[in-house]
């Protein structure tokens, strides 16, 4: 797999902080997984109430393990809420399906990691997550 | 975050089961979670099943770990149901989604922690938890 | 079983905590569980670290689960640490086998709970505990 | 309690990495939890293993739950091995009782929050870490 660096997963935080500064979000928590869902780097805005690290990871891991975006696996939760739930006992309960978990790709396509955002609404999240990846020169799936 | 004092959960407890005693509510559970999710004081009314401990806490934990009302977290709960089971998940199985859960501020509006409260019907619950935060001179968000 | 009660619940943690202050002992957390190991009352004094419910229920559960004191699990751990180890798979980790946990006893002999002490050294913890409810007119084995 | 920041969470992490590349340490993983215990900020270097956030976040974790410094975690685990397992049941098995968990105290001695680093040997974390927690003009007790 494609190694999402320090410096990028640096990068994508700073984008995805700036970009909800840009649009009066409310505090933000954004976590950059790499491609094996693992946390490469996190970080939480002063305000943010204290569980948002377990959310935003919640979100991404769901987007990297499965290779579904966060909206993706959200239709699929309205629709059949019971594989959703189902996802949940083969990954162990960390998997929250709504917008805001963003497959990160490289210019080839190459799945390297996946953002996870949370704090606003869950479209704001997703908003400002992508803006992130994309200023790091990366291709988001939202 | 500005740290809840004994004191001031001593005096939640109290005046929350007063209230219930005015109210004639079943017997009442009464917990006091700091700003970090974590129990500064408890009491549980003779007679009450032995197990309101945990419901007490569930309620007050999703308040503070998400930084919504027990309120809030209901109508969540209500209309995207995987959602809030996908919060358990994160949280270890510790969020209990109804009404009885209780933000503590101060005059600044920073979060001090949360009431959670349980026995009678999860609205009468709320009620009494809200008599015991206002007769301490802090604003809850029930 | 002997129900505690609510306010000797109460009494108990009061004189625990005024003992520890008379002894200028670290701040203390004070659990009181019933005679089926659940939570009557807990009171954290202002300064004690956010984890200290965990420990103080720890050692009383243990206490009231076997009906041996802390002292007791104590020796048992030190001649037998996959003892405690085993009752810790039996108990969902939920025994701290150390000084500060108290069987609470009535008059008759009969179990009506556990207290559970932490803050301080493990046998400071232990005197504390013991005066909280000796001043509750109870009989206390730690 | 005193919360720490986002910016000081961030300037310790930057300047433990720091301390870590003049000391030609393995690549490090640095966490900073606030003083719930709840991840603030967290980066790992490239090259370090992936499981690194997990290990980083168990050393500081003890030391907030409990309020001992990671040394002193250590010394215990040496001597009574069998109330760290204890603490672990208490604590869902989220402590890692080794040099590396490091309190965080503001000037007047109020613990805000505490580091977590590994990735080398436990003493040349803990080294890295205490450069990190001080160069943000912040106590450390590792």
């Amino acid at each position: 797999m494609a190694e999402i660096s320090m410096s990028k997963a640096r990068s994508i935080i700073r984008a995805t902080l700036k970009k909800g500064r840009e649009m009066e979000l409310k505090p933000l928590s954004v976590v950059v997984l790499d491609a094996g869902g693992h946390v490469k780097a996190f970080e939480r805005e002063d305000g943010a109430s204290p569980g948002r690290f377990e959310i935003a990871r919640g979100k991404a891991y769901g987007v990297v393990m499965t290779g579904m975006s966060g909206s993706a696996l959200h239709a699929r939760a309205e629709a059949q809420a019971y594989f959703v739930t189902a996802l949940n006992g083969a990954y162990d309960g960390k998997v929250i399906p709504v917008p805001g978990g963003i497959l990160i790709r490289d210019k080839q396509g190459r799945v390297m990691g996946a953002v996870g955002v949370t704090g606003d609404t869950s479209d704001n999240d997703a908003i400002a997550g992508m803006a992130g990846v994309e200023s790091a020169g990366l291709v988001g799936e939202a």
